[in-house]
């Protein structure tokens, strides 16, 4: 059994050369005079929503653990840590704020074909950049749309990446953070390829960890690996030239189906960050739904104690990231449906409050999550739920959903992100600075130093 | 088309539970008194092979680049960077240290079912970690045989893992870092489960990036992904308690092909230690038997002007690995099955002098390597080869290998790794700390403090 081999070299597969380099032209060169207004405004409600999530998750236990690391073992004190009145070193701050940005599950979500808490990762190193130089506001916008680009379009690349198991927040976080961090420091074309490829050569998060304090760490790995990659391919580190699209490159190994000639469909024209996802629910947004057909239920159907059950009909996606049946932690009940559903219905909302670890323990979220009744329904959407409440007098009460409140189709005001933002941050830093930081996003591309807007979230 | 959904949960596969609770049970109390002799010998003889391996790569321009970004925003300066007369964070002499280990691709490899070069990483997390606290001999080889344990036993519970793309030192580089730095710090059984599962969702490096600085970065990080995962377990960061073997977890989702079964077998009657292979050629170990050959042919053959062909008959790895065809950079010359043939047979070496980027481009060498055939052949193992050289003059000399020199059945004997590793160190740190290494590590096990062998490596 032998077999003469013909000369091959690694890199590019035969028929999609040069992807990444051409993604990397397009992102090394984009202004902000390049961006639509509605990436701009997209790019300030993410900002505002991100900075919320991220103040009231820099109380969450699982940062006072991490913190406690890094501030060991972490670099000089240079960049800001949100909330906390500390700084850490421009690969660590970004590790905590990557995580607290994420922890709560709050944070915006891309559905856009692949699920990405792409602010978590992106902004966290963008942030940390912006305190070793002096970065504007139409500086970190254009940035951060350049990091949904790449992170969304490499995930397009991938369409198995998210059933294959991986928890895209860090995977395609850590190639979004490269990208965004690498536009922020100017990298040319080629720079910018190795920053892609070093990114995404540090890509991990297992969805194994699910529940667990992994799950955020991988976003401010993501976050921390971003910045890691744009700073060496700035002093000439290299990497593969084909990462995206290359035979044992990022869409070939991270998942079993490659689309490459996706990524760079309608670049320039289609703007990945104008169809982010905000929550209006501290939780996997596949529940979203369901909250809210069970918040619609609990203002008709008598009160919880004289349910007999409830019935949920779902996207399948649902129950396969979200299937935890009896959490005993806040950061499991986050995945769980059968928890959402009873605690909604209990509580007539979905915030902070309703995944902790009191509320995911408490009898009678117990109880009735137990009288929760799932199927899977695959008519229907991502965005759909239905939902019906049996009383015990046989009363019997139904909702459906079409479109879940803060998804594209059923987006969240900018009102609603802006009182999301509030409840958020001024537990955490008072009203006043609140107030302020609102003001400032609200006009970012009028703002001439984002040190400054660090200062009001330190 | 809807369906009842049962009661799910994350977590383990019904067929394999507590495959990472039993490892890590086994890991946390690992003592030196439970190793065998040969597991201890072979460790002196990682150690000190891995050192030489690093100082040699210590003055690689790789090196300086990533240094220049380290030394920016890397952490308090408490961890020795070898050779280099500096010193780095905890989280960022390791991946300087794994980073110099591995960039001349002449550490040791693990061929036992997996391609793992596990000392790079194991060994760079340690030493940070026997900077921070005082650590024996005896506790360094313990670890260090640990981190063999987990990081080889994962690659064997998922088989396909290196086909599908991965380059192991980076994924399994991780895990094993991380086993072995929760080993040093004392982790009892449950804080190992977590050090394993941080590790493991850090586990990231593409193929892909063969050839180019990114590869021995992998190891790097991999190394310092390691340590950060063990300090937060110490902590009480947790993760998920099946991270090897759950549904989504690493043997399912960085392979095609589950064996999670084979993690556990013989566990604590076969150490993977004692598997290890040794390199005395400065590249891609499936190159060696080639090297054999070409350097056992050139004593025997003619000038090179004479030459017609050179047929070579190799592993098919050989080629999937090694198929570089026309490398115009050193390290991508590590990774050309006919680069190397040309140049073994010109230099009668392959040592670090062959693998540069002059000798890549040098016109002799690439002129006699557009005269190398290869065939693949299914009967050979990866340590066989066969060459032919034909001479102009129809003279033809043909040679086989059996096992290359440095694999488990034809190894290098001590006395080889010890001229090995006074050719790589002595022109970075002299002669006579040099020496004074060799004879530390041989009798590494009655050595007191690491910090003793890490001053004279500085």
């Amino acid at each position: 059994m032998s077999s003469q081999v013909t000369r091959a070299e690694y890199g590019a597969a035969a028929l999609d050369l040069n992807i990444t380099k051409d993604l990397c032209a397009f992102l090394a060169v984009l202004s902000f005079e390049d961006l639509p207004e509605a990436a701009v405004h997209a790019g300030r409600r993410g900002v505002l929503d991100w900075l919320g999530c991220a103040l009231a998750g820099s109380r969450h236990p699982t940062i006072t653990k991490l913190l406690s690391v890094l501030e060991e073992v972490g670099g000089p004190a240079r960049a800001t840590v949100l909330g906390r009145q500390t700084k850490l070193g421009l690969l660590d701050a970004p590790i905590a704020n990557g995580q607290m940005g994420h922890v709560l599950d709050f944070d915006d979500t891309h559905l856009g074909g692949v699920v990405l808490h792409a602010s978590s990762p992106i902004l966290s190193a963008l942030f940390a950049l912006s305190e070793r130089n002096a970065v504007t506001g139409r500086d970190l916008l254009t940035a951060y749309a350049a990091g949904f680009e790449a992170g969304v379009r490499a995930g397009q690349g991938a369409p198995a990446h998210h059933a294959g198991g991986w928890h895209l927040t860090g995977t395609l976080g850590s190639i979004a953070a490269g990208a965004a961090a690498g536009q922020l420091l100017g990298l040319n074309s080629q720079q910018m390829v190795h920053a892609l490829g070093i990114a995404a050569t540090q890509a991990a998060g297992m969805q194994q960890n699910r529940g667990t304090m992994c799950k955020s760490f991988h976003a401010g790995k993501a976050a921390s690996s971003g910045v890691l990659a744009a700073l060496l391919a700035q002093k000439g580190f290299d990497s593969s030239d084909e990462i995206l699209e290359g035979k044992r490159g990022f869409c070939r190994i991270y998942s079993s189906i490659a689309k490459t000639e996706l990524i760079l469909d309608q670049l320039g024209e289609r703007w990945e960050i104008t169809r982010n996802g905000h929550k209006p629910y501290a939780c996997g947004v596949v529940l979203h739904p369901t909250i809210d057909a069970m918040i619609a239920l609990a203002a008709r159907a008598p009160a919880a104690d004289q349910v007999a059950t409830i019935e949920l009909r779902v996207n399948p996606l649902a129950v396969s990231i979200t299937g935890v049946a009896d959490p005993k932690t806040g950061l499991k009940s986050k995945f769980s449906l059968t928890h959402t559903a009873a605690v909604a219905f209990l509580d007539r909302a979905a915030g902070i409050a309703q995944y902790t670890d009191e509320r995911a323990r408490h009898p009678d979220v117990a109880a009735l999550r137990d009288r929760v009744g799932v199927q899977t329904d695959e008519s229907l959407g991502k965005d759909q739920a239905w939902a019906a409440v049996a009383m015990r007098n046989g009363d019997r009460y139904e909702h459906q959903v079409v479109h879940a409140s803060g998804t594209v189709d059923n987006p969240m005001s900018d009102a609603a992100i802006e009182a999301k933002f509030l409840a958020n941050a001024m537990p955490v830093i008072g009203q006043e600075r609140a107030s302020r930081i609102r003001d400032v996003v609200w006009h970012l591309d009028q703002f001439g130093d984002i040190r400054g807007l660090l200062d009001l979230c330190a």
